[in-house]
């Protein structure tokens, strides 16, 4: 279920065409009928389709979805088509294709990342982080859940997770862990993360009422050992890889027994391709 | 000259922190104060430090700034640093680092982009296309002057460019050369710009009053020749290369005779990795 | 760690004064210095103080503040002071005053249920709900926070939490449950919550996998009972209790072994009454 | 005649879904066609009606209002319906339901304010105070009005109201009265009001030019004589009674022969009870 | 006492520099120090000064100012300077600028009236209609009160100013008085206006309850006569003329006996001219 | 092609129906079904009809247009109505006439100076300068458009232009002109443009590489002078005259051979005068 604000679609639209389309307006073409097509250019899966519609709306034109966000299409498949005067399919053109070429990008290396972890455990997670493109959260979600995996947290307000950035205002490793243990006991509805890097720390975490440990740049052979003792003395606990993790090592790490893949690596990366035609009507 | 606007500051900060940070608030921590430092783990050309600076006092703290944005700096650099209690410096952290390791990024692969063009021809300008990341021009662009290029256009209402997608509104070819001459005419203090693929369309747009002659994947072989004859007839004329170049590739574009490199590669790939530390003061 | 974002308190203050302040103007005393002093007129928890400071801030006047939010102060206590132009000084007042009037009665009334809850179990902790007043989720997450407890849930995009509105729509309950147990795996990273009525429907959920049972208006003694038998085949699990837990019985419902008191109480009532003062300086 | 503004909408939805609904997306039934039904669990005025169906239809459902803003209708009556698929239905669901509570809540203490003051003088005018929910007074001025009252002052640009906050930056008795007359001077298309708590004040004040003469707590036996002796000498001057006007004692006040009764109460008190029942359709 | 609200700063600064300036940066000078002076072409009232401010100051400069809004300025006069780099100075010229010529426009053509009126009876009231320029009502009524105008009323929330437009509604004469009588007594608070054309509509108000009778294109001779006989019987009544009230006739009007001379004049013609001279530091 | 963002609306609405209009309210009237029709009190151009509709579909109206922006109408033409509730109709109706009175007076006189400009030269273009309303870029630039011109430029961000405040940050003419044609070489899709006012600066600035020469306040017996000289030697570069240019010598200055007429003359002067008059149906 998604909301697309209208604020949202106003803000992305409006830095495209802040006052008018200069070219369509002085061709004299503004006021033709015309229908466009969208069409992958490769193989890919899709992500930004709603939010595509809905500046394409704004700018007055109406669109037919074949394909929603979170299909998985082939090169050459046309998934939607927007009709109305040239005038109102050029204004949302570009807007709508830059969406949509981000989202879907985000969306098909998401989808990679899934089923390369599922390859290992098919009941791992993938979890993206909120190293999303600045000012593109919703965007960018909305894209990682179409590939199939997980918002890891959105933001500071949400979940409780600890790096070596907040153990490092303690003056012990034992004052740290008894903030540990109040924080966690002032937090029973979340389930506290502690980034560690070594046996010794995830345990301490955990023994202090860390319900997520979530390791960072650690080797999976490294891993696999260690979670086979942190789970043998705490079996409900999370297991979580970050650092590192993408298309190419997900299917190992998720060999290592953890239970959720964390990643940045979606975001990054050439946008899918889109080929968008118009032709009168 | 950047300003540096307060709402957009608020937009991307809060969507990180909406509420307060649970975490440094529940570790006891949230009144101590601290120091942060950025640094860069390889070599890139910084951007966006001027936004996250701001986003750092935004969140209560105070930033130094050693290297501005648009400086190349090695691995290990520290470049920016932040004062202030630990609750101020981690609400600010996160959106900091991530508005300036996609800024750096961008502005990196441009100074790439740049560097190679200048290569093959120290004339030539690298404009980058308006395919930013959705919803975040303002960061893109001063990422790329940053890098050295300048903006290709910033959206519909700026300047005239006439694609395919534009002339497949006429019923004939002379229809559509007769609407731009027009065109041209209706905008004297514009340089009108027509994409082209072909020598013969190149020639009849130069003849309607096109003052930009944009060629949109055409191999530099073939470029190299097409300018020398459009160059022969129209010598003030503006020849800009677009659809597929990209760092590896300028140097040998720029060598063609073009005016302007136009590409959208700097904005996909790899965000610059920022090293963030904290520590007591 | 508290960031009042500029845009609240512009909403907040233009919402009184949206173009000057006609009875400060016409009486001529818009240039003035004078003071404007702030007490308690009841005992009270602070609450919106900082915000109450920016907004004071905002119309040009300079507040000095005694005792911040979240600190109990006695019938009488000047806590805060501003200076500035009696233009100032006028211009701020009541949005002020109104912002620490609710929120200081939120916090008081968050105070109540936490020591009240505290006194039956000091491990409990207390959880307000997300019915706070409509727009004002900012102010009322600070109260909350000054008062002593957490937020239980900011949203639906933050949280899983599972009320009868949600299994009305399987055909069965084996299918819900089904359903539980697929999602609960989706959301590793997060401690699912479920709303149950019946000793039965709390098991089932623990069984599915959920992290946290809600019990919405159960009476303490059965509340009790059911606690026990649950903990005792699920340990780890979070019991949370719903629906009319207030100052006035959250001790009682903490004796019965819950974990959190989830309370919207603390949203209705009176705001604190707070005296204000002006003089010329 | 009530304009929705989508921004408030949208604001208020979205800091309630951000980003999606997590619990219906992960329990699979977002797609499912339901039906969602509002009923009063207490005799209430309802309020909210018309911006928690903006709020409905935002998230994409379609309702249907059986009872407006300001009906006054028996517990357990059905008032409002929505349709959609359950993933609209969760998202539009408490949004909705919460801006009905306080906002009905709010209608019906006016409404007793209002019964309770008409039936002491069926002409007396109820008129509630800019201490509304801070951030909500959209909200607020419309179930006032549905409760049948009449805002008091939008705020500081909008009407003149001396208080003695303004009245201490004068040195004398004297000046602050010829610095009200010549404000009544400057303002004759306003009735200004003056706040006095003695018959002296409001014999001065009205001397001076003022038009609306506001009692601040004082009793109605007190307030009754003064009235006798102030309308004699100005009889078309307006009383109002402020500071502690509430249901109680409305009606004794409205006997004193005051023209207004100005109270806050209406803002403070619990939330009208609204249950929401979903099921397929 | 005027607040400034970044919002609308932002707003205007940022239509003229959404991100950067070309051409200050293409010729190499951003970092210069320099001064921006601004002076009056031609003997005037200063209007937008604190806003103007406020827009150099988000473009980083810093402005002194030697005259604020309101002051009558002659040609030549300096009133304002500004400091910073010419980057700064550039980027908030022309939005500074073009905000205090409307502004002194219309602060000019206020004081115009003003000063006519007053010539014509000195306890005449200038009030300028609602007529401001779309979208600047922050601007306009800032520029009327520094020209020493009152606003007629800010918009359909705040007063009761009866029209034809709404009479046309009743199906007899009767019926629209009688509607006006129940809604006078409705808003015992506010000050009715009603816009009369003739001698027996005015009368007819009045004894409805009009508080303030507003003759819209009555010529000065006939309001007189009008006016004695009004106010014969309605002593305490308010007569306003409306319609085609500017400079040239405000005397001959305010001699006729009103109380208020409305007019939208003031927001019409040429902006004050303001010289801008730039120069190295 | 105008889209016609919410965002612009709602302020433009808000600003005078803030809350709801008491006058109609309070009448009893909001309910009954009534049309508003507008007609042109003389005769005039056009605009702001887009924009205007938007706004009463806003407050609830539906309007049908009879004439579009850009339509020449004669006095008395109607050319709008609106259907609705009389509460619709008038929360929509001074709104809707401002935006049109303003923006029709902007298109008649853009008008006048085209058609002034045209008799001199059909060839001349009209610019319109971006000394626009501050706050009203969208509707003036709409209105520009709809007399017949074109926005001379949106910004700082958008264009080259120099002048004389850039000039003086250098220590020399010569370093001036040097880095002038180190500018023009960094923009090549750009028209560069220098102000000049006189002949030799008007040559050293083409040299240089500027493409477009504006001459301010230059007379036309001069300016013929001038431009033979130039064109004589830069054929292909534009000649723009601004500085004092109105529909009263735009012919004069068309016949000199400029190639655009620069004005912000039209911004200046009466509104168009709209008649709006409501009628039950």
């Amino acid at each position: 279920m998604l909301i697309i604000y209208d604020q949202l679609i106003e803000r992305i639209l409006s830095e495209d065409v802040p006052y008018g389309d200069i070219t369509t307006e002085a061709m004299g073409i503004s006021h033709i009928k015309g229908i466009m097509e969208f069409r992958a250019r490769f193989d890919c899966v899709l992500g930004g389709v709603a939010e595509a519609c809905a500046v394409l709306k704004k700018a007055g034109a109406e669109a037919e979805v074949l394909f929603q966000s979170g299909s998985r299409v082939e090169a050459g498949t046309l998934f939607m088509t927007a009709k109305g005067t040239a005038g109102e399919l050029h204004a949302g053109w570009k807007a709508a294709q830059n969406i949509m070429e981000y989202a879907s990008g985000i969306a098909t290396r998401t989808r990679e990342v899934v089923d390369s972890a599922k390859k290992g455990n098919p009941a791992v997670v993938v979890a993206c982080t909120r190293k999303s493109l600045p000012g593109a959260k919703t965007l960018c979600m909305n894209a990682v859940e179409a590939g199939g995996a997980v918002p890891h947290r959105l933001g500071l307000s949400e979940t409780f997770l600890l790096f070596e950035n907040h153990t490092v205002f303690f003056k012990s490793e034992a004052e740290a862990y008894a903030a540990l243990e109040k924080a966690c006991a002032k937090l029973p509805e979340k389930k506290p993360a502690v980034e560690a890097d070594s046996l010794d720390a995830a345990l301490r975490a955990a023994r202090a009422g860390a319900g997520n440990i979530q390791f960072d740049k650690v080797k999976p052979e490294t891993l696999k050992e260690w979670i086979k003792l942190i789970k043998a003395e705490y079996p409900g606990i999370i297991i979580a890889a970050a650092g590192g993790v993408n298309a190419s090592n997900a299917e190992e790490y998720a060999r290592t027994g953890i239970d959720v893949a964390v990643t940045s690596s979606v975001y990054w990366g050439k946008p899918a391709d889109i080929e968008v035609v118009m032709r009168p009507l």
